[in-house]
Protein backbone atom coordinates (compact mmCIF):
# COMPACT_ATOMS: atom_id res chain seq x y z
CA UNK A 1 0.00 0.00 0.00
CA UNK A 2 2.57 2.58 1.04
CA UNK A 3 5.17 1.04 -1.51
CA UNK A 4 5.43 3.85 -4.02
CA UNK A 5 5.73 7.34 -1.68
CA UNK A 6 8.06 5.33 0.20
CA UNK A 7 10.32 4.06 -2.39
CA UNK A 8 9.90 7.77 -3.58
CA UNK A 9 11.79 8.93 -0.33
CA UNK A 10 14.09 6.48 -0.25
CA UNK A 11 15.36 7.29 -3.62
CA UNK A 12 15.85 10.57 -2.96
CA UNK A 13 18.06 9.88 0.30
CA UNK A 14 20.35 7.16 -1.00
CA UNK A 15 21.07 9.87 -3.54
CA UNK A 16 21.56 12.84 -0.84
CA UNK A 17 23.52 10.47 1.74
CA UNK A 18 25.45 9.62 -0.97
CA UNK A 19 26.42 13.23 -2.04
CA UNK A 20 27.79 13.54 1.38
CA UNK A 21 30.31 11.32 1.81
CA UNK A 22 33.53 12.91 1.45
CA UNK A 23 35.59 11.35 -1.95
CA UNK A 24 37.56 8.34 -1.73
CA UNK A 25 41.04 8.56 -3.02
CA UNK A 26 41.82 11.35 -0.62
CA UNK A 27 43.61 11.46 2.63
CA UNK A 28 40.84 10.62 4.43
CA UNK A 29 40.29 7.21 2.23
CA UNK A 30 39.63 4.56 4.81
CA UNK A 31 37.54 6.46 6.97
CA UNK A 32 35.34 7.79 4.23
CA UNK A 33 34.83 4.48 3.10
CA UNK A 34 34.36 2.68 6.65
CA UNK A 35 31.44 5.97 6.21
CA UNK A 36 30.30 4.36 3.13
CA UNK A 37 30.23 1.16 3.61
CA UNK A 38 27.52 1.39 6.71
CA UNK A 39 25.79 4.63 5.32
CA UNK A 40 25.02 3.27 2.05
CA UNK A 41 23.92 -0.16 3.06
CA UNK A 42 20.29 -0.40 2.81
CA UNK A 43 18.55 -0.62 5.69
CA UNK A 44 14.93 0.85 5.53
CA UNK A 45 15.34 4.94 5.82
CA UNK A 46 12.30 4.61 8.31
CA UNK A 47 13.72 7.44 10.50
CA UNK A 48 14.79 9.92 7.98
CA UNK A 49 11.06 8.74 5.99
CA UNK A 50 9.18 9.34 8.96
CA UNK A 51 11.00 12.86 9.45
CA UNK A 52 10.37 13.91 5.58
CA UNK A 53 6.80 12.34 6.12
CA UNK A 54 5.53 14.36 9.07
CA UNK A 55 7.12 17.40 7.58
CA UNK A 56 4.57 16.89 4.41
CA UNK A 57 1.56 16.38 6.92
CA UNK A 58 2.14 19.78 8.42
CA UNK A 59 2.48 21.66 5.01
CA UNK A 60 6.25 21.87 4.52
CA UNK A 61 7.88 20.33 1.44
CA UNK A 62 10.12 17.15 2.06
CA UNK A 63 12.32 17.81 -0.31
CA UNK A 64 13.50 20.74 1.26
CA UNK A 65 14.37 19.06 4.75
CA UNK A 66 16.34 16.07 3.81
CA UNK A 67 19.52 17.55 4.85
CA UNK A 68 17.84 17.38 8.34
CA UNK A 69 16.67 13.38 7.15
CA UNK A 70 20.09 12.49 6.28
CA UNK A 71 21.43 14.17 9.45
CA UNK A 72 18.94 11.53 11.40
CA UNK A 73 20.25 8.53 9.40
CA UNK A 74 23.83 9.58 9.93
CA UNK A 75 23.07 9.45 13.76
CA UNK A 76 21.17 5.91 13.27
CA UNK A 77 24.40 4.50 11.22
CA UNK A 78 26.66 6.15 13.60
CA UNK A 79 25.11 4.06 16.62
CA UNK A 80 24.85 0.74 14.91
CA UNK A 81 28.91 1.28 14.22
CA UNK A 82 29.67 1.93 17.55
CA UNK A 83 27.47 -0.53 19.40
CA UNK A 84 28.56 -3.26 17.04
CA UNK A 85 32.70 -2.29 18.46
CA UNK A 86 33.45 -5.31 20.64
CA UNK A 87 33.89 -3.68 23.98
CA UNK A 88 30.45 -2.69 23.29
CA UNK A 89 28.10 -5.57 21.68
CA UNK A 90 30.44 -7.04 19.74
CA UNK A 91 28.81 -8.06 16.98
CA UNK A 92 30.67 -9.64 14.00
CA UNK A 93 27.47 -9.24 11.90
CA UNK A 94 25.05 -6.18 10.99
CA UNK A 95 21.68 -6.51 8.46
CA UNK A 96 23.65 -10.23 6.88
CA UNK A 97 27.31 -8.61 6.23
CA UNK A 98 30.35 -8.02 8.40
CA UNK A 99 30.42 -5.29 10.71
CA UNK A 100 31.96 -2.11 9.93
CA UNK A 101 35.44 -2.65 12.17
CA UNK A 102 35.28 -6.53 11.00
CA UNK A 103 35.59 -4.78 7.19
CA UNK A 104 37.69 -1.83 8.45
CA UNK A 105 39.02 -2.35 12.08
CA UNK A 106 38.23 -1.16 15.21
CA UNK A 107 40.48 2.42 14.57
CA UNK A 108 39.07 3.16 11.57
CA UNK A 109 35.20 2.23 12.67
CA UNK A 110 35.08 4.28 15.64
CA UNK A 111 36.79 7.17 13.79
CA UNK A 112 33.80 7.03 10.52
CA UNK A 113 30.98 6.72 13.94
CA UNK A 114 32.22 9.86 14.90
CA UNK A 115 32.66 11.01 11.42
CA UNK A 116 28.81 10.60 10.59
CA UNK A 117 27.72 11.64 14.17
CA UNK A 118 30.08 15.31 13.47
CA UNK A 119 28.55 15.13 9.88
CA UNK A 120 25.06 15.09 10.88
CA UNK A 121 25.48 18.47 12.45
CA UNK A 122 27.75 19.98 9.55
CA UNK A 123 24.41 18.96 7.30
CA UNK A 124 22.42 20.62 9.40
CA UNK A 125 24.14 23.98 9.63
CA UNK A 126 25.36 24.04 5.81
CA UNK A 127 24.37 26.81 3.85
CA UNK A 128 22.04 24.52 1.96
CA UNK A 129 19.93 23.95 4.81
CA UNK A 130 19.87 27.20 6.04
CA UNK A 131 18.90 28.50 2.94
CA UNK A 132 16.37 25.69 2.90
CA UNK A 133 13.91 26.75 5.95
CA UNK A 134 15.82 29.63 7.51
CA UNK A 135 18.53 30.10 10.40
CA UNK A 136 15.63 29.47 13.08
CA UNK A 137 13.96 26.33 11.92
CA UNK A 138 17.78 24.91 11.23
CA UNK A 139 18.83 25.70 15.02
CA UNK A 140 15.89 24.52 16.65
CA UNK A 141 16.09 20.89 14.40
CA UNK A 142 19.57 20.54 15.80
CA UNK A 143 18.85 20.89 19.34
CA UNK A 144 15.68 18.13 19.06
CA UNK A 145 18.27 15.62 17.47
CA UNK A 146 21.45 16.45 19.72
CA UNK A 147 18.68 16.54 23.05
CA UNK A 148 17.78 12.99 21.95
CA UNK A 149 20.56 11.11 20.40
CA UNK A 150 22.63 12.61 23.87
CA UNK A 151 23.36 11.31 27.24
CA UNK A 152 19.80 11.65 28.52
CA UNK A 153 18.72 9.85 24.99
CA UNK A 154 19.93 7.60 22.92
CA UNK A 155 22.80 7.35 24.52
CA UNK A 156 21.46 6.90 27.80
CA UNK A 157 19.70 4.49 26.11
CA UNK A 158 22.95 2.49 25.32
CA UNK A 159 24.51 3.01 29.19
CA UNK A 160 21.48 1.11 30.55
CA UNK A 161 22.37 -1.78 27.76
CA UNK A 162 25.36 -1.88 28.84
CA UNK A 163 24.67 -2.17 32.89
CA UNK A 164 22.11 -4.51 32.77
CA UNK A 165 24.16 -6.99 30.24
CA UNK A 166 24.17 -10.46 32.03
CA UNK A 167 21.85 -8.88 35.16
CA UNK A 168 18.34 -9.20 35.19
CA UNK A 169 16.44 -6.07 35.19
CA UNK A 170 12.68 -5.14 35.57
CA UNK A 171 10.26 -4.67 32.89
CA UNK A 172 10.30 -1.02 33.86
CA UNK A 173 13.90 -0.68 33.35
CA UNK A 174 13.57 -2.76 30.08
CA UNK A 175 11.00 -0.22 28.98
CA UNK A 176 12.98 2.93 29.85
CA UNK A 177 16.10 1.55 28.33
CA UNK A 178 14.10 0.79 24.70
CA UNK A 179 12.20 4.20 24.95
CA UNK A 180 16.18 5.72 25.42
CA UNK A 181 17.27 3.25 22.79
CA UNK A 182 15.38 3.13 20.22
CA UNK A 183 11.88 5.66 21.04
CA UNK A 184 14.39 8.90 21.28
CA UNK A 185 15.32 9.01 17.84
CA UNK A 186 12.29 7.93 16.29
CA UNK A 187 10.87 11.06 18.25
CA UNK A 188 13.82 13.49 17.37
CA UNK A 189 12.67 12.44 13.46
CA UNK A 190 9.15 13.05 13.85
CA UNK A 191 9.54 16.27 15.73
CA UNK A 192 12.03 17.30 13.28
CA UNK A 193 9.64 16.74 10.45
CA UNK A 194 6.42 19.02 12.61
CA UNK A 195 9.46 21.68 13.64
CA UNK A 196 11.24 22.14 10.26
CA UNK A 197 7.43 22.73 8.23
CA UNK A 198 7.07 25.55 11.56
CA UNK A 199 3.81 23.12 12.87
CA UNK A 200 3.08 24.36 16.13
CA UNK A 201 3.83 22.77 19.75
CA UNK A 202 0.39 21.12 19.54
CA UNK A 203 1.35 18.73 16.70
CA UNK A 204 4.78 18.29 17.76
CA UNK A 205 4.11 16.89 21.00
CA UNK A 206 1.55 14.91 19.54
CA UNK A 207 4.48 13.92 17.52
CA UNK A 208 6.48 12.89 19.97
CA UNK A 209 3.33 10.53 21.93
CA UNK A 210 3.24 9.04 18.33
CA UNK A 211 6.63 8.32 18.20
CA UNK A 212 6.99 7.19 21.47
CA UNK A 213 4.48 4.12 21.42
CA UNK A 214 5.71 3.56 18.03
CA UNK A 215 9.61 3.48 18.97
CA UNK A 216 8.27 0.43 21.85
CA UNK A 217 5.85 -1.33 19.56
CA UNK A 218 8.58 -1.59 16.75
CA UNK A 219 11.08 -2.93 19.18
CA UNK A 220 9.11 -5.26 21.13
CA UNK A 221 8.40 -6.60 17.47
CA UNK A 222 11.90 -6.78 16.95
CA UNK A 223 12.20 -9.20 19.75
CA UNK A 224 9.62 -11.26 18.68
CA UNK A 225 11.05 -11.63 15.38
CA UNK A 226 14.23 -12.85 17.09
CA UNK A 227 12.66 -15.48 19.24
CA UNK A 228 10.71 -16.51 16.35
CA UNK A 229 14.26 -17.09 14.19
CA UNK A 230 12.24 -15.46 11.34
CA UNK A 231 15.43 -12.78 11.10
CA UNK A 232 18.13 -15.83 11.54
CA UNK A 233 16.56 -17.24 8.19
CA UNK A 234 16.78 -13.73 6.95
CA UNK A 235 20.89 -13.69 6.99
CA UNK A 236 20.81 -11.90 10.57
CA UNK A 237 23.70 -13.68 12.41
CA UNK A 238 23.35 -16.43 15.04
CA UNK A 239 23.31 -14.63 18.13
CA UNK A 240 25.59 -15.70 20.92
CA UNK A 241 24.47 -17.71 23.98
CA UNK A 242 25.06 -14.36 26.43
CA UNK A 243 22.67 -12.55 23.91
CA UNK A 244 20.00 -14.99 23.92
CA UNK A 245 19.65 -14.39 27.93
CA UNK A 246 19.10 -10.72 27.21
CA UNK A 247 16.13 -9.45 28.66
CA UNK A 248 13.43 -9.52 26.13
CA UNK A 249 9.57 -8.64 26.01
CA UNK A 250 9.57 -11.96 25.09
CA UNK A 251 11.13 -13.39 28.08
CA UNK A 252 9.24 -11.24 29.98
CA UNK A 253 5.84 -11.55 28.54
CA UNK A 254 5.38 -14.37 26.78
CA UNK A 255 5.28 -14.69 22.91
CA UNK A 256 1.46 -14.06 22.50
CA UNK A 257 1.31 -11.43 25.57
CA UNK A 258 4.07 -9.36 23.70
CA UNK A 259 2.49 -9.70 20.54
CA UNK A 260 -0.62 -8.22 22.22
CA UNK A 261 1.18 -5.12 23.44
CA UNK A 262 2.57 -4.60 20.46
CA UNK A 263 -0.18 -4.21 18.61
CA UNK A 264 -2.19 -1.73 21.92
CA UNK A 265 0.77 0.10 21.06
CA UNK A 266 0.78 0.45 17.54
CA UNK A 267 -2.80 1.29 18.62
CA UNK A 268 -2.15 4.13 20.44
CA UNK A 269 0.59 5.46 18.06
CA UNK A 270 -1.53 5.46 15.30
CA UNK A 271 -4.25 7.49 17.35
CA UNK A 272 -1.62 10.16 18.12
CA UNK A 273 -1.96 10.51 14.01
CA UNK A 274 -5.34 11.51 14.48
CA UNK A 275 -4.09 15.11 15.06
CA UNK A 276 -2.91 15.02 11.61
CA UNK A 277 -5.98 15.05 9.92
CA UNK A 278 -6.43 12.97 6.59
CA UNK A 279 -3.19 13.96 5.37
CA UNK A 280 -1.83 11.35 7.85
CA UNK A 281 -3.46 8.27 6.18
CA UNK A 282 -0.13 7.25 4.81
CA UNK A 283 1.58 7.63 8.18
CA UNK A 284 -0.93 5.28 10.00
CA UNK A 285 -0.47 2.33 7.13
CA UNK A 286 3.22 2.61 7.40
CA UNK A 287 2.95 2.61 11.25
CA UNK A 288 1.06 -0.61 10.53
CA UNK A 289 2.97 -2.37 8.03
CA UNK A 290 6.14 -1.52 10.51
CA UNK A 291 4.82 -2.69 13.27
CA UNK A 292 2.88 -6.31 12.11
CA UNK A 293 5.85 -7.16 10.16
CA UNK A 294 7.11 -10.77 9.87
CA UNK A 295 10.89 -9.52 8.89
CA UNK B 1 51.67 38.57 31.76
CA UNK B 2 48.51 36.96 30.68
CA UNK B 3 47.64 35.81 33.79
CA UNK B 4 45.25 37.55 35.10
CA UNK B 5 42.85 37.56 32.07
CA UNK B 6 43.70 33.88 31.67
CA UNK B 7 42.45 33.36 34.75
CA UNK B 8 39.44 35.10 34.67
CA UNK B 9 38.31 33.31 31.28
CA UNK B 10 39.51 29.66 32.91
CA UNK B 11 37.03 30.15 35.86
CA UNK B 12 34.16 31.52 33.55
CA UNK B 13 34.81 28.13 31.64
CA UNK B 14 35.01 25.45 34.44
CA UNK B 15 31.53 27.13 36.30
CA UNK B 16 30.12 26.91 32.45
CA UNK B 17 31.94 23.71 31.59
CA UNK B 18 30.12 22.07 34.75
CA UNK B 19 26.58 23.29 34.74
CA UNK B 20 26.13 21.29 31.69
CA UNK B 21 26.97 17.75 32.81
CA UNK B 22 24.08 15.58 33.44
CA UNK B 23 23.16 15.10 37.31
CA UNK B 24 24.87 12.37 38.89
CA UNK B 25 22.51 9.67 40.09
CA UNK B 26 20.61 9.21 37.53
CA UNK B 27 20.58 6.05 35.21
CA UNK B 28 22.96 7.86 32.91
CA UNK B 29 25.81 7.81 35.79
CA UNK B 30 28.35 6.09 34.83
CA UNK B 31 28.01 8.07 31.23
CA UNK B 32 28.00 11.32 33.21
CA UNK B 33 30.57 10.57 35.51
CA UNK B 34 32.89 9.35 33.14
CA UNK B 35 32.29 12.52 30.93
CA UNK B 36 32.56 15.17 34.46
CA UNK B 37 36.04 12.81 34.77
CA UNK B 38 37.38 13.77 31.83
CA UNK B 39 35.90 17.07 30.93
CA UNK B 40 36.52 19.02 34.45
CA UNK B 41 40.00 17.88 35.04
CA UNK B 42 42.07 20.91 34.06
CA UNK B 43 43.97 21.19 30.98
CA UNK B 44 44.65 24.89 30.10
CA UNK B 45 41.74 25.61 28.14
CA UNK B 46 43.36 27.10 25.57
CA UNK B 47 40.70 26.34 22.78
CA UNK B 48 37.51 27.64 24.53
CA UNK B 49 39.81 30.78 25.53
CA UNK B 50 40.85 31.39 22.42
CA UNK B 51 37.47 32.10 21.03
CA UNK B 52 36.51 34.22 23.55
CA UNK B 53 39.34 36.37 23.27
CA UNK B 54 39.09 36.26 19.60
CA UNK B 55 35.06 37.51 20.36
CA UNK B 56 36.61 40.29 22.53
CA UNK B 57 39.04 41.60 20.18
CA UNK B 58 36.25 41.45 17.33
CA UNK B 59 34.06 43.44 20.07
CA UNK B 60 32.08 40.77 20.98
CA UNK B 61 31.14 39.70 24.74
CA UNK B 62 32.90 36.57 25.67
CA UNK B 63 30.67 36.01 28.37
CA UNK B 64 27.95 35.75 25.83
CA UNK B 65 29.64 33.01 23.72
CA UNK B 66 30.41 30.94 26.92
CA UNK B 67 28.38 28.46 25.35
CA UNK B 68 30.26 27.91 22.27
CA UNK B 69 33.66 27.87 24.32
CA UNK B 70 32.19 25.16 25.79
CA UNK B 71 31.50 23.31 22.92
CA UNK B 72 34.69 23.27 21.72
CA UNK B 73 36.09 22.03 24.68
CA UNK B 74 33.51 19.28 24.45
CA UNK B 75 34.58 18.40 21.55
CA UNK B 76 38.53 17.98 22.48
CA UNK B 77 38.10 16.64 25.39
CA UNK B 78 35.82 13.60 23.10
CA UNK B 79 38.89 13.60 20.93
CA UNK B 80 41.28 12.52 23.76
CA UNK B 81 39.14 10.34 25.24
CA UNK B 82 38.99 7.96 22.04
CA UNK B 83 42.08 8.51 21.02
CA UNK B 84 43.37 6.78 24.06
CA UNK B 85 41.51 3.51 23.21
CA UNK B 86 43.14 0.59 23.09
CA UNK B 87 42.17 0.45 19.60
CA UNK B 88 43.65 3.91 18.88
CA UNK B 89 46.75 4.88 20.82
CA UNK B 90 46.37 2.66 23.62
CA UNK B 91 47.44 5.26 26.44
CA UNK B 92 46.74 4.48 29.32
CA UNK B 93 47.70 7.68 31.13
CA UNK B 94 46.36 11.36 30.72
CA UNK B 95 47.75 14.57 31.87
CA UNK B 96 49.43 12.59 35.03
CA UNK B 97 45.95 10.69 35.45
CA UNK B 98 44.22 7.34 34.17
CA UNK B 99 42.71 7.63 31.10
CA UNK B 100 39.10 7.48 30.78
CA UNK B 101 38.92 4.18 29.77
CA UNK B 102 41.01 2.69 32.73
CA UNK B 103 39.07 4.02 35.23
CA UNK B 104 35.34 3.73 33.68
CA UNK B 105 36.16 0.61 30.99
CA UNK B 106 35.90 0.79 27.27
CA UNK B 107 32.18 0.65 26.75
CA UNK B 108 31.84 3.82 29.31
CA UNK B 109 34.76 5.84 27.81
CA UNK B 110 33.19 5.44 24.17
CA UNK B 111 30.23 6.35 24.96
CA UNK B 112 31.01 9.52 27.50
CA UNK B 113 33.19 10.34 24.18
CA UNK B 114 29.91 10.16 22.31
CA UNK B 115 28.02 11.83 24.92
CA UNK B 116 30.42 15.03 25.00
CA UNK B 117 30.41 15.11 21.03
CA UNK B 118 26.82 15.18 21.06
CA UNK B 119 26.54 17.84 23.26
CA UNK B 120 28.59 20.09 21.78
CA UNK B 121 26.31 20.40 19.27
CA UNK B 122 23.35 20.40 21.47
CA UNK B 123 24.50 23.43 23.63
CA UNK B 124 25.42 25.40 20.25
CA UNK B 125 21.78 25.18 19.59
CA UNK B 126 20.20 25.50 23.02
CA UNK B 127 17.64 28.30 23.70
CA UNK B 128 20.60 30.19 25.84
CA UNK B 129 23.02 30.43 22.66
CA UNK B 130 20.33 31.14 20.42
CA UNK B 131 19.11 34.43 22.77
CA UNK B 132 22.78 35.08 23.32
CA UNK B 133 23.99 35.47 20.00
CA UNK B 134 20.91 34.71 17.31
CA UNK B 135 20.31 31.96 15.29
CA UNK B 136 22.23 32.89 12.26
CA UNK B 137 25.41 33.26 14.21
CA UNK B 138 24.70 30.29 16.63
CA UNK B 139 24.30 28.10 13.38
CA UNK B 140 27.53 29.95 11.69
CA UNK B 141 29.42 28.44 14.80
CA UNK B 142 27.79 25.20 14.63
CA UNK B 143 28.62 24.84 11.15
CA UNK B 144 32.92 26.57 11.38
CA UNK B 145 33.10 24.00 14.62
CA UNK B 146 31.81 20.74 12.23
CA UNK B 147 33.53 21.29 9.40
CA UNK B 148 37.02 21.66 11.26
CA UNK B 149 36.19 18.58 13.68
CA UNK B 150 35.15 15.81 11.02
CA UNK B 151 36.67 13.71 8.63
CA UNK B 152 37.94 16.29 6.68
CA UNK B 153 39.70 18.40 9.87
CA UNK B 154 40.81 16.84 13.05
CA UNK B 155 39.11 13.24 12.50
CA UNK B 156 40.88 13.38 9.11
CA UNK B 157 43.98 13.76 11.26
CA UNK B 158 43.68 11.01 13.09
CA UNK B 159 43.15 8.73 10.27
CA UNK B 160 46.42 9.66 8.58
CA UNK B 161 48.15 9.05 12.27
CA UNK B 162 46.39 5.74 12.33
CA UNK B 163 47.82 4.59 8.93
CA UNK B 164 51.07 5.72 9.68
CA UNK B 165 51.88 4.58 12.79
CA UNK B 166 55.04 2.19 12.19
CA UNK B 167 55.53 4.04 8.99
CA UNK B 168 58.13 5.78 8.13
CA UNK B 169 56.19 9.05 6.68
CA UNK B 170 57.38 12.67 5.34
CA UNK B 171 57.52 15.77 6.59
CA UNK B 172 55.09 17.03 4.63
CA UNK B 173 52.14 14.21 5.63
CA UNK B 174 53.34 14.89 9.75
CA UNK B 175 52.19 19.16 8.77
CA UNK B 176 49.11 17.73 7.17
CA UNK B 177 48.64 15.66 9.87
CA UNK B 178 49.30 17.71 12.46
CA UNK B 179 47.40 20.99 10.52
CA UNK B 180 44.63 18.44 10.96
CA UNK B 181 44.44 16.87 14.32
CA UNK B 182 45.52 20.18 15.98
CA UNK B 183 45.53 23.45 14.21
CA UNK B 184 41.92 22.79 12.73
CA UNK B 185 40.14 22.66 16.20
CA UNK B 186 42.42 25.67 17.12
CA UNK B 187 41.10 26.88 13.64
CA UNK B 188 37.68 26.41 15.04
CA UNK B 189 37.90 28.25 17.88
CA UNK B 190 39.72 31.58 16.64
CA UNK B 191 37.20 32.01 13.80
CA UNK B 192 33.83 30.92 16.09
CA UNK B 193 35.13 33.64 18.00
CA UNK B 194 34.83 36.35 15.14
CA UNK B 195 31.75 34.75 13.43
CA UNK B 196 30.34 34.99 16.54
CA UNK B 197 31.31 38.61 17.02
CA UNK B 198 29.76 39.03 13.74
CA UNK B 199 33.13 40.33 12.66
CA UNK B 200 34.10 40.45 8.72
CA UNK B 201 35.03 37.59 6.43
CA UNK B 202 38.61 39.56 6.17
CA UNK B 203 38.87 39.15 9.79
CA UNK B 204 38.23 35.43 10.16
CA UNK B 205 40.01 34.44 7.53
CA UNK B 206 43.04 35.90 9.54
CA UNK B 207 41.99 34.04 12.61
CA UNK B 208 42.44 31.52 10.57
CA UNK B 209 45.66 31.77 9.51
CA UNK B 210 46.86 32.35 12.62
CA UNK B 211 45.49 29.30 14.21
CA UNK B 212 47.37 27.57 11.27
CA UNK B 213 50.46 28.51 11.83
CA UNK B 214 50.27 28.48 15.68
CA UNK B 215 48.67 25.06 16.06
CA UNK B 216 51.90 24.08 14.36
CA UNK B 217 54.43 25.58 16.39
CA UNK B 218 52.26 23.93 19.49
CA UNK B 219 52.77 21.15 17.62
CA UNK B 220 56.53 21.25 17.68
CA UNK B 221 56.65 22.40 20.69
CA UNK B 222 54.79 19.65 22.10
CA UNK B 223 57.44 17.08 20.30
CA UNK B 224 60.24 19.08 21.42
CA UNK B 225 59.52 18.77 25.24
CA UNK B 226 58.91 15.28 24.42
CA UNK B 227 61.94 14.43 23.24
CA UNK B 228 64.39 16.48 25.55
CA UNK B 229 62.23 14.23 28.53
CA UNK B 230 60.19 17.40 30.41
CA UNK B 231 56.93 16.02 30.49
CA UNK B 232 58.08 12.78 32.05
CA UNK B 233 59.08 14.46 34.60
CA UNK B 234 55.95 16.18 34.89
CA UNK B 235 54.03 13.26 35.25
CA UNK B 236 53.19 12.39 31.68
CA UNK B 237 53.27 8.99 31.11
CA UNK B 238 56.81 6.99 29.97
CA UNK B 239 55.75 6.70 26.35
CA UNK B 240 55.65 3.24 25.09
CA UNK B 241 58.98 2.04 22.02
CA UNK B 242 56.78 2.08 19.32
CA UNK B 243 54.96 5.61 19.88
CA UNK B 244 59.19 6.82 20.76
CA UNK B 245 59.68 5.73 16.70
CA UNK B 246 56.59 7.99 16.33
CA UNK B 247 57.12 10.58 13.47
CA UNK B 248 57.86 14.02 14.91
CA UNK B 249 59.57 17.40 14.42
CA UNK B 250 62.42 16.61 16.09
CA UNK B 251 62.97 13.10 14.05
CA UNK B 252 62.65 15.08 11.10
CA UNK B 253 64.49 18.18 11.95
CA UNK B 254 66.95 17.78 15.04
CA UNK B 255 66.46 19.88 18.18
CA UNK B 256 67.81 23.23 16.99
CA UNK B 257 65.86 23.32 13.43
CA UNK B 258 62.54 22.13 15.49
CA UNK B 259 62.97 25.06 17.41
CA UNK B 260 63.98 27.42 15.16
CA UNK B 261 60.95 26.77 12.91
CA UNK B 262 58.50 26.80 16.15
CA UNK B 263 59.89 30.70 16.23
CA UNK B 264 59.33 31.08 12.65
CA UNK B 265 55.80 29.94 13.13
CA UNK B 266 55.01 31.45 16.16
CA UNK B 267 56.06 34.62 14.61
CA UNK B 268 53.93 33.93 11.41
CA UNK B 269 51.00 33.85 13.53
CA UNK B 270 51.45 36.82 15.88
CA UNK B 271 51.90 38.67 12.65
CA UNK B 272 48.24 37.52 11.90
CA UNK B 273 47.00 39.64 14.98
CA UNK B 274 47.83 42.61 13.49
CA UNK B 275 44.87 42.40 11.94
CA UNK B 276 42.97 42.86 14.64
CA UNK B 277 44.55 46.03 16.17
CA UNK B 278 46.04 47.31 19.59
CA UNK B 279 43.10 44.91 21.02
CA UNK B 280 45.81 42.07 20.35
CA UNK B 281 48.17 42.95 23.06
CA UNK B 282 47.04 39.87 24.80
CA UNK B 283 46.44 37.54 22.68
CA UNK B 284 50.01 38.10 21.08
CA UNK B 285 51.36 37.48 24.62
CA UNK B 286 49.51 34.30 25.02
CA UNK B 287 50.65 33.31 21.85
CA UNK B 288 54.13 33.89 22.80
CA UNK B 289 53.87 32.53 26.19
CA UNK B 290 52.65 28.84 24.76
CA UNK B 291 54.86 28.60 22.14
CA UNK B 292 57.94 28.80 24.19
CA UNK B 293 56.64 27.39 26.77
CA UNK B 294 58.77 24.69 29.14
CA UNK B 295 56.34 22.12 30.08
Amino acid sequence: MTGERLKQYQTMLEKKLESYLPEEGTQQADVAEAMRYSLLEGGKRIRPVLLMEFCRVCGGDPEKVLPFACAVEMIHTYSLIHDDLPCMDDDSMRRGRPSNHIMFGEASALLAGDALLTMAFEIMSSKEAVEAVGAERAVRASHILAVRAGASGMIGGQQIDLMSEGRGISLDTLRTMDEKKTSALISAACRMGCALAGAGEEKEEAAGRYAWSMGLAFQIVDDILDATGTQEELGKPVHSDAERDKNTYVSFMGLTEASEEAQRLTQEAVKQLDAFGEEAAFLKELTNELCSRRK
